[in-house]
């Protein structure tokens, strides 16, 4: 299965008092991945916005928190492309400690194709190899 | 079921340029509703950091995202315990905008009571009977 | 000199591992204080935006942190306009301790009013009463 | 005179409505490059709050917002010591669009360095050499 990797170093302001991660950071880290994955694939998410008018709006978010990460941390994202369909896609993500390899969080974002206005339209066909659909849709991903 | 609400009006600082909430703010609204629902059982969440040693971890948290919510919207965040049991608590929240009732966001977290080393403890005493321990847990939640 | 007030309560999302608030959410109070300041003129920013495209583009952002805020405090947000001119605000403010009165920061933003596009343009003429315009500049504010 | 540089690509949460990034998070941008700064210098800022006990507060910040930086920009942080004194040190910052050079902000930061409890304390001597003091403190940063 393939797919990308990118690392992102903690910052202080994402830090809580708890003194670790907040955990609502985590979703930010996924867009990181999600994005890098689009890179990798040659697509320039903002390109996707701007000449495509497709939004890759979120529509359901999800993460296993496992262990914490830390202020300082060198964390490693990991992102596949867990299901596309014609009008959505599904990614998974992975966070570890690059440091060590130990697994932080496990998540996943279900995304609707929309254009600017909000209303969801299909994957424009250039980008459609990029992120193959499954047309029966397979196994939903594992909770 | 018994529920809190609270308001919390949506900060320019909190959209992103599609022109609606940035979907990782709904987690911090999820957190407003915990505390809040918290406050009016009587337990402020900054004492039972403090003076019991209990800290509630995220353990795990999911969004829906059905309709945006824009800047300036003012929001009604509805909180109810889901699940609590000796060392987890899970709530459940609904997004409301609060003008015209539209449900914006579902979602749940899933916490673990922890000490300030971030040992799994027993929720102390004092909090049992605010939140309910269902023996045998019931049905799980629904996705 | 007329201010306008607000509250707002300190979010555990805001706090960083020192245990108070990070720096940078002073901004975002700072923001919540010139929104209200304007809304108690009659104005909905919202539709400054929206209905007369003239944005309030931050120029300029400054803050002195003197006491720290701190997890579930209850802010004052105080809110002054500094100076008006045809085409700048500058917006001063006070952040206290809403249950002890003690000063945590004070700050200004200057904004220079800009089109949807980012160029600057006076501000509508609508407008001009609600944010005096001082002719000559007056004295610069304080630092 | 000396500083140092890291890149940093702006986030999607890190734009608002406007279509640009939010302004307080310039904030945040200074603080990787403060970090990065004393990482060049063979400080790991999270030892010497660990170690040392010794905190950089923020006492005050400062930033001019001359460009918009906008999703997916690749940004360079340069950072410098503007002044170092026994209980106090100033960073200086320039915020860059990395692809044309363009100059995007420039800001500062006031630090006062506490001990856990938040009382000021003198630089511990170990770090002196990394942050030269000047005994009389020098012309004040031009604002």
């Amino acid at each position: 299965m393939s797919f990308s990797e990118i690392t992102a170093r903690v910052r202080y302001a994402e830090t809580d008092q708890m003194g670790v991660v907040y955990h609502a950071h985590y979703y930010v880290y996924f867009e990181i991945g999600r994005v890098e994955l689009m890179r990798t694939r040659g697509v320039a998410y903002k390109e996707m916005e701007e000449r495509d008018d497709a939004y890759i709006v979120v529509a359901e978010s999800h993460c296993r928190h496992l262990q914490p990460a830390r202020y300082d941390d060198l964390l490693r994202i990991r992102t596949r492309v867990a299901e596309a369909r014609r009008r959505t896609i599904r990614f998974a993500y992975e966070i570890l400690n690059d440091s060590n390899g130990e697994l932080l969080a496990t998540g996943e974002t279900l995304h609707v194709i929309c254009n600017r206005e909000g209303r969801p339209k299909a994957l424009p066909d250039k980008y459609r190899e990029l992120f193959p659909v499954s047309e029966h849709g397979g196994a939903e991903p594992e909770r």
